[in-house]
């Protein structure tokens, strides 16, 4: 079998999406490769202009290839390369491309290694997955036994150029780890266009507030461009710019400082870090340990937090304090102040920060409590009302919030917020690193 | 506007899913709707041969659904009914079924009460949204302000029977009240086939070795199926029956009875609760009140029962004790059993669950203390190596655990372990409602 391609007639402009899955279909489970596909594909500056699931039916699978080359330069095949009998997307790749499929040994060889390191046999028809179109690029799998495929397809069907199926396999890891090492490269080499994007993140601002700040930056862009991005309880806008051949993204820093001029004290980040990141390396940064007291959030807060590799370097650790018995026993929070101002309050959250600050040794306590519903709101306090308490050895105050949605939703907002509250204790004496305001 | 629809020439048995939006084609949202929708379609008995995402394009999205009509007696078009000139789905809807869109006074007068009910005024082009398909079954929007529809596409291009275009909003959570509320039964009422399901839900055995034991029946299947259905770190199978008319979906119980002979003592559940709903459940009927210690978890076994609503009748709270100071101070863990035995440990795990008992007041404490990794592992306690304890008034154990995956999964896995542990302690003296075995 020959490595390499024969034909590069015409860049890649065009690029579609097609997954092969009777387990889609019966909406057993969610299409997440093509969301991670299409995601990557834009970023290199090819067009998507659509996604097709279709069954393990040859006749079916095989006139979706074939409406797809005749519209796009590329697609790419995800799954159907099991070994099993209902497995079969190489064969309807090289039915479309007019070619025999093969036994490939080096792959042959790679499925015997993977069992091996595993300690089973593989099973004859594991080898089925050996066999791949004549004249294809095999594309190792490091993760599993089903080696990927790109099969280039001669001019047909009145298409002037050479085509490309790139096969992949479902399993999403299998299937990104492929895309990463060996797709990526090909399309980018295939492609004039780049696209080069970054993240601003925001907390403290509504999305329509922002967008209203930015809108003229929205209506005019071209490129970059500069979009929101949904994100739940936070503000994010992707910027993008479109860059051909060596050319520099370098319009992307003159916008970025245009949003740090408007909005720069709600930017928790320019890039990818999520917010807890960002309180986590800030607290590394500054040595210190945190701890958490949570009513409503429930350890929402801490398990949040713990979720990070490394977690353990800032994190001591906190109370759940549910109950009201808890929030006495556990914060030492005095039963008169309860009784007087009720759970959800500022005083109980300072005193709920102060106790845990006590009895978790830290040098930053956060408090959440608040009223998640569905029920337990009154007019005076509404469900959504929370309050958040920042405790340090030598200040202690509380926030008062109140965030519309579900019970998930304003737990998830709570939470968010909560970093957010340590975020700015911790700059408390400095400037923001985006913003020129104190 | 003429409610209801004209002509029912056949039943509904193939359905296909379209999904109109450019932000699915980038890659910046993942389509769960398709999902959400293909697994209320098949329940329903339907089947679903296609699923397709195009643009914002109007030729592309009525060439779609031209495409969609000629190879199945329905298509369901998510997204694109908002306010903007980029929403283009009732158009493309209307020039499919060549009729014009006219204005909907009910849905306008919808679209004012909505704006009225969130104290702002609507802007003009929300009132695109009440131009409807001329003769189309208007779905009312309790969620949002976009309208569905029913579409009847008169027989053209070769196909014999009256189409059907079923337009749903695209936000998840309008697009499924809406189907819930108004879709589901109008796909009911045409098809003759229906599918029963359920599920039986099991922890403490792995998917291969259930697979095995019930390798014969898997095999056998035809009607009723059964089939492994994937979830993290327990066992799920999903039964299902295909009846016609008024049949009753009998096999059903047959092949439940045999599954509990064989599998039993592993059933947590026969039908759609979660494990922590069903210790809630418990908890409520037993009257008792639950706390939780949890180190490597942080917070996560307590977060995900609070989840629920109504959680707080039978949670008390709980210690995040992430640092071993936390551990000491808070649960009374003695400084000399960490030294001797380690953090991760039988004898820590029960101090752990008898301190937080004693803390909070609880009739069941519930502790978790492990090594999630990526980092910590030893030879003697490897990366998973999980100790989960349980203490009342009058008993106190530890379990030793090794999950196998990354950080995620293994807090994941010891999350649903610790429900299962204090479910277990709940049913001690019963038997288990789904097992003769005590």
């Amino acid at each position: 079998m020959k490595e390499g391609l024969t034909t590069v007639a015409k860049g890649i402009e065009t690029c579609e999406i097609l997954t092969c899955g009777t387990e889609i279909l019966m909406g057993q489970i969610i299409n997440t490769n093509a969301a991670y596909l299409a995601a990557e594909v834009a970023l290199l500056g090819i067009s998507s202009l659509y996604q097709t699931t279709v069954g393990d039916n040859m006749e079916r699978l095989v006139a979706a290839l074939k409406t797809a080359l005749s519209r796009s330069d590329c697609v790419i095949l995800t799954g159907g390369l099991g070994p099993t009998e209902d497995d079969i997307s190489m064969a309807a790749a090289a039915l479309t491309a007019g070619v025999e499929l093969a036994f490939h040994e080096p792959s042959a060889r790679a499925i015997r290694q993977y069992f091996a390191a595993i300690g089973r046999e593989p099973a004859k028809n594991n080898f089925k997955q050996a066999m791949l179109p004549v004249g294809a690029t095999v594309l190792p799998n490091h993760n599993g036994t089903a080696p990927g495929a790109i099969v280039s397809v001669p001019p047909a069907d009145g298409r002037e150029y050479t085509g490309y199926i790139i096969l992949l396999p479902g399993p999403p890891l299998e299937n990104r780890m492929m895309f990463e090492s060996s797709v990526k490269d090909f399309l980018q080499s295939r492609t004039t266009a780049k696209l080069t994007s970054t993240f601003v993140r925001m907390i403290g601002i509504g999305e329509s507030d922002a967008t209203t700040i930015l809108a003229d930056l929205i209506e005019q862009q071209q490129n970059p461009t500069l979009a929101p991005y949904a994100s739940e309880g936070e503000v994010a806008f992707r910027i993008t710019q479109r860059t051909v051949g060596a050319e520099e993204p370098a319009a992307i820093e003159l916008l970025l400082d245009e949003l740090k001029n408007r909005l720069g004290s709600y930017i928790y980040e320019i890039g990818n870090r999520s917010l807890p990141a960002v309180l986590k390396d800030l607290l590394t940064e500054q040595q210190k340990k945190i701890c958490f007291a949570e009513s409503c959030t429930a350890g929402l807060v801490a398990a949040t937090f713990a979720d990070q590799p490394g977690a353990s370097v800032c994190l001591q650790g906190g109370v759940v304090a549910y109950a009201n018995s808890v929030k006495e026993a556990a914060l030492s929070v005095p039963a008169a102040m309860l009784a007087e101002h009720g759970a959800v309050s500022e005083q109980v959250a300072m005193a709920m920060a102060k106790g845990c600050l006590a009895l978790c040794g830290a040098d930053v306590a956060v408090s959440i409590t608040g009223i998640a519903g569905p029920g337990g709101g009154s007019e005076e306090k509404p469900v959504g009302t929370v309050y958040i308490g920042v405790a340090t050895a030598d200040s202690c105050s509380a926030k008062h919030f109140y965030f519309r949605g579900n019970r998930q939703k304003i737990r998830k907002i709570a939470c968010l917020n909560a970093f957010n509250e340590a975020r700015l204790e911790l700059l408390k004496n400095q400037n923001s690193p985006f913003s020129d305001e104190v």
